[in-house]
């Protein structure tokens, strides 16, 4: 899928940086004039989810993967606009009822409301998620400074292990396996910091693609790099308890992406707000690494304060 | 696709009349007091547009029926959000200059600014469209009144001749085929009206399914009816011509839609300054009928004055 980055070269020049601030270089769309954010993002069958089987699941993640770029970014989604193409089983009256439950249910946990869409006839089964949000700002990429700490919310790496569980290239027992798939289909977003994020960050992101390509694309822009210590990288109990029984690499189950947690740098004096927010708040906030001048190379250490090359491994590209 | 219609009522307990002031029921998102108007479409290849061999074509043709919702609404397009989806070959660097190209075009023709977008690989080729705008007020949906005029801008049905043309089913010398096949792809639309209708039109919609199936749903919760006179509906000296040769149905070629013409309804104290507005603005706007309370039935009549009957024929259900 690398080329089609290129297709946002092509379409930069229809953009105005004036208008957008963004010029589509950013995860949203914002009108700073109109206090507008927009985000728009399209999932098709056997790339962005695996199967219609459990269509209430599958709507699940598509709908928290849409409205978690808003919420990355610091702005509460209001409204979303589902466009679904597929046939006539994959949108059975059965089918639409699990959906319009899931929905349901989702709008309340995100304060969401659906607001139009479409519905088209296609033997290949996709939505496209358009979710708006209002905001007098929004946190951009490329704002980070040099000896920002990066944090990341909640546990990394469990909704790879999910997929891994339902495509059968993993054998779990049936109580990490339901963990995990759970993980997979309902990432927790952190929508508890919406409003406290624009206080204390200088740049953020979502993480869809993996911390390390995220982080990347963080910074695309800037002469800065990152310094990350893999231990400190949070993973859950139950991913530590199959890391080790299953000797699987850390670094690479957190390379994978659709986590859905944010992803951001803030100055280190902000380090005691963040703390108490994250008490008062009961989530899970934490500092893996720092931001640094890019006189010094991108790097990771491991557990035995070791530097893992990031260059050939491909994490930083793994999507 | 007529089931596909039933999964909007399921959706509309999802949406909030308060809020939406649409709720579902009408063809653009619009939230008063945030003034802003959101549209969103699908189109998806074999069904809304034949083939991808003229991708500068076909992408005139799906931004233009994208934004002539808002168009009909009296609402000034302002961004335009893209998400493809679609193969290497689809989206060969031939085919993406292409696109930009008639983008540049468009978005020069019509004032609108690509927003952003989205992406994604799939062997199935669509797009979805996702259309802003910023407005005090919209036109509505059921709004019309007993006695109202019905007016429609341009011509209809060169567009579905068009498509017979670009599917061999009909067979016209080289002017003939080049002019249809125009305006199949590139509709134009009433942009020149956009702030001008407000003040004249009750109900206004934009006509893609067919004049009368669309005339129907701008009144379909109202106790009303139409009455039309199927010689008054404007057609191009061309479609008359083969008409004429060729012994067509007009109103069969008239209920095919994807003419992208505004169709609204307007007192008839308002005919002195629609006049003068066509005049003025040199655009056709031609009254082809009136509303009527629903004691009487829905009828067309020909050009011998006798009533067509509707309900038997599908022209109000084409799509």
């Amino acid at each position: 899928m690398h080329e089609f980055n290129l297709i946002k070269n092509y379409f930069q020049k229809l953009s105005k940086k004036s208008i957008s601030s963004l010029n589509l270089n950013d995860d949203v769309f914002f009108d700073k004039k109109k206090r507008l954010v927009v985000s728009i993002d399209t999932y098709t069958e056997g790339n962005h989810f695996i199967d219609f089987r459990k269509p209430d699941l599958v709507i699940k993640k598509i709908i928290r993967s849409s409205i978690s770029d808003l919420i990355s970014k610091g702005v509460q989604p209001k409204y979303y606009f589902l466009s679904g193409s597929g046939n006539k089983e994959s949108f059975s009256k059965k089918n639409i009822s699990k959906l319009v439950k899931s929905l349901k249910t989702e709008q309340k946990k995100y304060k969401i409301l659906l607001s139009g869409g479409d519905t088209v006839f296609s033997n290949k089964l996709s939505f496209t998620i358009t979710s708006i949000g209002y905001s007098k700002n929004i946190i951009y990429r490329n704002k980070a400074k040099p000896n920002d700490d990066i944090y990341v919310t909640g546990n990394l790496g469990d909704s790879y292990i999910g997929l891994l569980t339902l495509k059968n290239k993993i054998k779990l027992n049936k109580k990490l396996k339901e963990y995990f798939i759970k993980q997979y289909y309902e990432p927790k977003l952190a929508l508890i910091l919406v409003n406290k994020l624009q206080k204390i960050a200088n740049a953020s992101i979502d993480i869809s693609d993996g911390l390390l390509a995220d982080l990347s694309k963080l910074i695309n822009d800037q002469k800065l790099t990152f310094k990350i210590n893999l231990q400190k990288i949070p993973i859950s109990q139950n991913l530590t308890q199959i890391i080790d029984e299953k000797k699987l690499s850390k670094i690479k189950l957190i390379s994978n992406g659709d986590d859905y947690q944010i992803l951001f740098t803030a100055s280190p004096n902000k380090r005691r707000i963040i703390k108490m927010i994250a008490d008062k708040e009961k989530i899970k906030i934490t500092n893996i690494g720092t931001i640094q001048k890019k006189i010094k190379k991108s790097s990771i250490v491991n557990e035995k304060n070791i530097e893992i090359s990031l260059k050939n491994k491909g994490y930083l590209h793994q999507f």
